[in-house]
């Protein structure tokens, strides 16, 4: 059998989604800048699209803007922020854990005379609230947080870290990276104090080349990408009908039956962690009660190297990754997993699977089966 | 009958193309970034695409970028080249008739200390080679030139103008912006001396949200978006596999039997300027020989407001556009026409048709009737 545990990198995309996709390719393929009534038919699919995300969050749905997808959406909201409020000062917030669409784009505004602050994180790989607000100054123009960590899953304390950002500096803008926890976690931008949040359409069963930052209304921000002055200059070029529709139908589809669909990643994980836990040396990292998210497992395998436990995997069909995959194909130590003071001889020797609504037990307990049977013998074959 | 003739605005994506997309979007969906086969099938499809796409320019696959449109590619190329070589010089030349992807780059540029030079056109809509030579000077770091204009059609001398910008100041990047020109000419970066070549996918029957961006071997740049590594750094963010797949198919289509395409068209384009201009008071913007490019042409309606026009033919199913449908739809005047010195009455009564492969002689001939029905009718409405 086939087990593809590796959603947290890219899931399959839902046929609704596809089918919506194939369509305004083939048939309903008017560019929305057009006067005629293809055109107009084209921004009905995108206002749609629009409607059905903004529900989802509980916003308005002229604060969706759409992006090519979460390293465009974090990108626009970093750099947006910062060259719109540079006035107002240079001090920007983030955490030592982030994607690397975010702490790439933090030492490109290093390079542009900002400074920035990383906050550390304790060994289940959560900022605290305490430092995070003695860190926000008169000059904090931006706080950029994960929701849910990529490689271990770990949710940080959004609420709290929204209320703390805006007692200390109202005027300082909130950006939450959302990329792993769209879906899998309920989202109240206004409740949490959230002013800018990523989200991307590949995590959710929604096209590839798809995703949205949602903006608060009246947050200044400035476009990354210049031109015809799409999406009221926020975002220009012709916009990707198809792939936004698609990601409307997919945020919908994600947020239908929520409660159960997550009860039963839940389920999922609870079942994984405890067959998994059984096998000699193996360890997981991070939280493994339900204050972590419901779809990622980070497994530490003591004694085997992850490159040759991923493919020993793949040989049985069985679909993981090494650290996270999130970024281009060189295997490098992850920074969360550092970040979290896992033992050195654990970093490279960690893999992590990812579930999604489709996972099924049928795949847990297979890979479980073919690990507890492979492990033993590839450690007979690792130099120590 | 039912005549689309804005395809400068966008098109059909072909079947072949459409499929790609939905197959690798359900079932080959893989993360180009995973270590597993299901990572590494997809990177086959990247590479797949790219060398097709290299295959119609005579480059080197490595030498494409992928991108999310042609607006994208602009930025990048533009930005990226202005950013990467700032300290060689801030003198920038390009032309009064660019798209707003190219021009609302260099006004952002200008913001930035960059010194723009925008050269004039004539009435054909053509610069002089001869006024860019004397332009270039020992700071100029970037030419930027469309190859195609997408209001009339007028086609830019690229090869003249490369080999005049090298002779001049060799280490001045060339950069052409070929949305409206890939599919209909044939490009050869390599003796036209250009250094980078925007493309974008829906223009050519490929799927919207793809585009790429041909970089010369060893051309320094610098990326706009950061992240996680992607495309050697130079644009982060998964990787929309479908779509670039998509694309490759429908660069792959359109340069086969390509010179029977290109006669097909500029027959279609000599029929139609031929009856057109028949019609009272009615006239075509640029040159109507075969210098200009076989799929655009730009009529101006004497007496007739563009808007009313458009409306008019829609209700009779034919979708054409009021001057360029790839800037967002607010009406404005277009600085092509008003470049090439058309009379002020007509800047407000002209109409973009636009055809493509697939384009028949019947959908043609009814729009011509149309307009010879309507036209007296409408111009006894219009306020003088």
């Amino acid at each position: 059998m086939e087990a593809y545990l590796d959603n947290s990198a890219t899931t399959r995309c839902s046929k609704a989604a596809a089918d919506i996709v194939y369509k305004l390719l083939t048939e309903d393929y008017g560019n929305p800048s057009s006067l005629h009534m293809k055109g107009v038919e084209a921004e009905n699919y995108i206002n749609d699209a629009k409607k059905k995300i903004a529900k989802t969050l509980r916003v308005q749905d002229k604060e969706i803007l759409f992006t090519s997808g979460g390293t465009e959406s974090n990108n626009t909201a970093i750099i947006g922020a910062a060259m719109a409020n540079k006035r107002a000062g240079r001090h920007i917030i983030t955490s030592s854990v982030e994607h690397a669409s975010v702490l790439s784009v933090m030492q490109f505004l290093e390079e542009q005379g900002f400074e920035i602050t990383y906050l550390p994180v304790n060994h289940d790989g959560v900022i605290s609230v305490e430092e995070l607000k003695n860190a926000v100054r008169e000059d904090t123009i931006l706080v950029s947080l994960m929701h849910v960590n990529n490689e271990i899953g770990a949710v940080m304390p959004i609420e709290e870290a929204g209320a703390a950002i805006k007692e200390k500096n109202p005027a300082a803008l909130f950006h939450v990276d959302a990329i792993q926890s769209y879906g899998k976690l309920e989202i109240r931008p206004k409740r949490m104090n959230i002013d800018m949040l990523s989200v991307s359409g590949h995590k959710i069963h929604g096209p590839k080349g798809s995703g949205f930052l949602y903006i608060k209304d009246k947050t200044k921000i400035k476009p990354i990408i210049y031109g015809g002055g799409q999406q009221k200059g926020m975002r220009s070029g012709t916009e990707n009908v198809p792939a936004y529709a698609g990601l409307g139908v997919a945020a919908e589809e994600i947020y239908t039956d929520f409660d159960k669909k997550i009860a039963h990643m839940y389920e999922l994980r609870d079942h994984f962690i405890e067959s998994v836990q059984r096998i000699d040396g193996v360890s997981v990292n991070g939280r493994i009660d339900h204050t972590n998210a419901p779809h990622v497992v980070s497994v530490s395998v003591d004694g085997v190297r992850a490159e040759v436990m991923l493919h020993t995997l793949e040989d049985r069909q069985i679909y993981v990754s090494a650290g996270s995959a999130c970024s281009s194909n060189k295997p490098a130590i992850s920074s969360t997993l550092k970040s979290i003071g896992l033992k050195p001889s654990l970093l490279d020797s960690t893999i992590r699977f990812s579930f999604c609504v489709n996972t099924t037990q049928e795949e847990i307990d297979y890979a479980v089966s073919v690990m507890a049977e492979v492990i033993p013998m590839l450690r007979r074959y690792t130099r120590r």
